[in-house]
């Protein structure tokens, strides 16, 4: 009784990534076994731990990812509209087939619904997410309705690619570190929303805009695969947190400059104490997070719809590690917090 | 104000069905806007209102269904372990891809945890999970975690076939209207799971087993589609419940003669006032549902492994109609129930 009870141990004690990781192994141990029964129609080329599964069949890779909203952990009434709920799911779905230079297809719609949700709402929610899947290019195929004490909503995604997709373990030394757009608003935002006064005379309609309605890269991550980019991941947990996936991914290193660090112009003038970090830390940005060779980098200029700022370099060094410096190339007091998802 | 009042109405009031006919309008009424943007590279064939969604790719037929669970819904800790939890979830979705006659390829699984979760509980869920996924050549190739107030489990599940899959839209008066192995056992088991009370010396193991590790027909499906069947759906949400959609989707009535529904002889045995309702309207079968000419029909003897009855032909007459007849010829005195996920 006393060794059942040591042994408990709760799901936020390991974490989100403490959790995929262990339940990783346990598909990695299995796999071997039902890989030998699959069809030889298709071939599985990425697996867990990408932004995409994929696998390719007739000649085409086709791309598959799935994300999640429940309603009190990932949005509130306060922060969101039914409306906006519908396109941010959708697109923080696309934000995946972009990281992986994709052309999104159909999609999947599961929805939870407690027994006093109403019809309007419902109906607003599929504006919102249709408005996003023409806007797109992606066709909702399916789904399923279930009920549930919570409302939550869960999208499947596919996607097309001709030709390899980018992927997070690609990363070499002495690539350059770039990310399209500008970090932070997404944060700024949401910060807002929750009642942070911003400076006066700044504009927080864009802020807002950007927490609420992301634009999923899906162009210019068709530009950097059409490129040579090799390497790319969405900005959704946080930008800090996600670089050191690439870094795990490629088994390397990352030294960042904090003051190349695009910050939304925007988040500096309404929360200039807060800005940088949670450009760093914030999340949900939906930009493009890549590295190449600087000649490759070089021969991006004008051609991201987004732009993009070079930021750092990929170094030689301990797998995952991300070093941060200021001007004077000091190391900068701040910590890679990124989100997990069960971690409190 | 009384206006808004009045125009409230809750999910609950249109019930799943109502809810997906609604919003598949709105879906529909974009749709033509979103396919003139999607790529020539794969081509939708089947799209809402099927067990899955199809499109080809490369001469090549793909499926894409999803299926959900969440506690105190769809099972308790009374009627399941977390190993069984895993198992069915991916049955059902299997269920599906079978009932188009597919082979399923891929899976990716999403998990709502409460805080409170144990590590060793979704290990079990897992283990579940794997057993299945090796038993039916399945590879889990990503997914997501998310923090809930309540757990619940969404699978999305590919599938191939080489062929043109069956549809529930395909049935023509003169088939024939047969179903695999027998019905009622799952509805059995789990009312046994919840305290009803088994006739004695009645084996009450294998309804429990079919209630929480339901097999798949994957086989059966691939049989059906080879022997030229052409319309097939799986018995999820009770079997007259699931006859009547294939009616509406093909515009047509059905006959069926209760005598002839292959009722489970454990459930007839072990709760005899009950056991034909539950094979009627019990749901969560998974079995095959499907039509067929006489000829193809009588073709299929010694094909199925889990063998197959007759019980009814596709007529002429009113869309969705089932009649049910007792041996007599008189009409039965019951009711389509099947489980509406948001009804009360």
């Amino acid at each position: 009784m006393r060794d059942s009870i040591m042994q408990a141990m709760y799901v936020r004690e390991l974490g989100e990534f403490g959790l995929i990781e262990r339940l990783s192994k346990q598909v990695a141990a299995s796999t071997s076994v039902s890989q030998e029964k699959s069809t030889a129609t298709t071939s599985l080329t990425v697996t867990i731990g990408d932004d995409t599964a994929a696998w390719t069949v007739g000649g085409v890779t086709e791309l598959l990812t799935t994300d999640t909203v429940v309603e009190g952990v990932h949005f509130t009434a306060e922060t969101s509209t039914w409306k906006t709920v519908g396109w941010k799911c959708l697109a923080s779905n696309l934000s995946d087939i972009a990281s992986m230079g994709g052309t999104p297809t159909f999609a999947v719609v599961t929805l939870g619904l407690p027994e006093d949700t109403l019809v309007e709402d419902m109906d607003n929610l599929y504006t919102g997410l249709l408005d996003a899947a023409t806007t797109y290019g992606v066709t909702i195929i399916g789904g399923d309705i279930v009920a549930s004490p919570v409302f939550f909503m869960t999208i499947a995604q596919t996607g097309v690619i001709e030709v390899a997709p980018m992927l997070r373990s690609t990363a070499r030394p002495g690539d350059q570190i770039a990310v399209t757009g500008t970090l932070g608003a997404s944060a700024a935002g949401l910060a807002i929303l929750q009642g942070e006064t911003a400076s006066d005379g700044s504009d927080v309609t864009s802020l807002i805009e950007t927490h609420q309605r992301p634009r999923p890269r899906i162009g210019d991550g068709q530009a950097l695969v059409k490129a040579g980019v090799l390497c790319a991941m969405d900005v959704s947990d946080g930008f800090l947190s996600d670089l050191r996936k690439i870094c795990i991914a490629s088994g390397h290193s990352a030294h960042i400059k904090a003051a190349d660090i695009p910050v939304h112009p925007s988040a500096i003038k309404a929360l200039p104490q807060t800005a940088l970090g949670m450009a760093l830390n914030g999340g949900e940005d939906y930009e493009l997070l890549f590295t190449a060779s600087p000649d490759v980098i070089a021969s991006l200029q004008g051609v991201l719809e987004s732009g993009f700022h070079v930021i750092g370099t990929i170094t030689e060094g301990e797998s995952g590690v991300v070093r941060v410096v200021d001007r004077d190339g000091e190391p900068l007091g701040i910590d890679v917090q990124g989100w997990d998802h069960l971690k409190t």
